[in-house]
């Protein structure tokens, strides 16, 4: 197989982030993060990822162009029982299915919280597109759902990482991306040129270059990533020689 | 003016952060945040954040949509001095003009940093796209620029942070969204139904649901927003009524 044709095992995601409280600044996202990590750990390429506010035209945008573009789409928020939740009202239009009341997600639900009342509002976190599976939240909450190739979760962090831990075993994987970190003790500035011929060289095999700074100063930590073991060790051999020439100058 | 038609006050900004390592989950973002807060804080709404790879394609893509839409578009990340920095070469290419070392730039550099050498990698952060004004990151690093609606941040946020706060005078403001958080001491589910209520005689003002639970259990805080003061205080005092009569109940 040349070397530029992506092997077949390359499994992809986009995410949307729904809601108004994390444009306003009220509350600071933490599941892009999460997301990050666990696709990362399990063979998935996050490309992507948006935010938008609780606007039905805006979700369901940006929800066609990511699941046209990416195995999976995942989304969080928007799944509770009031008037600003329209996640699920926003997929079935994306969708272009119907959505009502589903009996499996009320069983859930009544048989998670007994002592609580199945009003109009917690209906409404029943409300689930024709054709999606649920997602379990475990006893945490109310289900999230799965349709096509979009999967749904809950803004609370805890009850995104519950679903999603649920989830893992699920979905399609692709061949992990290694990673190797090297330290270089040495300012980004004054290694860049010769970093750059070390990725000319190694052009299958993704550099980045991270400064950081602690008590020694500004420090850079180069990451070289490959899904190939091989290649990852040459460009990693590579970038220590090189940075050993330039200490050496 | 009627109620439906925006005030001519009103700026929107939108956010394109630039890092592999944000959606590979090994650096946590916190720019995202910084600036939701600021905008808000200052009057301009942020509307939407898109978050892409270190690829000039889909910077530029993501570049030009937001700038279309919105009065701003912060971009964060992308501006040091390595081969996978390409911030700087994809504004230029998506504002189709040249780029090129600025030599403001490199007199800033040479002033801040005078030890450091200009070698070709820190020249490389010089690159600034033509027509474009300079971004002062104080004594923190390479500046970044403004161009059009556009405006280049560095990644590292207390450079980012420098580098808007600098900014923040510079900025044409709309009127600020006034808030106000009502605690609900209920449920979600259970105030949902009423809530939508309230939501509905107040069309003009926004009116969000947030969950969380502290020592007491779950809990529910009521976000109440809206440029108007007089309209912000109606729907306020309206939660305020609706809460009560559910507790009484």
């Amino acid at each position: 197989m040349p070397a530029h044709t992506p092997p077949a095992e390359i499994v992809t995601a986009g995410m949307l982030v729904i809601g108004d409280e994390i444009l306003s600044g009220r509350t600071k996202d933490r599941n892009i993060g999460h997301l990050a990590e666990t696709m990362t750990a399990v063979g998935i390429d996050l490309r992507e990822v948006r935010v938008v506010a609780d606007i039905e035209e805006e979700i369901v945008a940006a929800l066609n162009a990511l699941r046209s573009r990416y195995s999976y789409v995942f989304t969080t928020g928007g799944i509770g029982p009031t008037h600003d939740d329209i996640t699920a009202d926003s997929v079935a239009r994306a969708f272009q299915v119907p959505i009502d009341v589903d009996p499996r997600a009320v069983a859930m639900m009544e048989a998670r919280f007994p002592g609580r009342p199945m009003n109009e509002a917690r209906l409404r976190m029943a409300r689930i597109p024709e054709g999606a599976e649920l997602v379990d939240a475990g006893g945490m909450g109310a289900p999230g759902f799965w349709i096509g190739n979009v999967i749904v979760m809950a803004g609370v962090p805890s009850i995104m990482q519950t679903m999603l831990a649920g989830l893992v075993p699920k979905l399609a994987k692709g061949a992990k991306i290694l990673s190797e970190t090297v330290r270089a003790d040495a300012r980004e500035g004054d290694i860049g040129t010769e970093l750059r011929a070390v990725a000319e060289a190694h052009p299958d095999v993704m550099i980045g270059s991270y400064p950081f700074t602690d008590e020694g100063g500004p420090n850079t930590n180069l990451v070289i990533r490959s899904r190939d073991p091989m290649r990852l060790e040459a460009a990693r051999a590579a970038v220590v020689t090189m940075l050993a020439g330039v200490k050496a100058r």
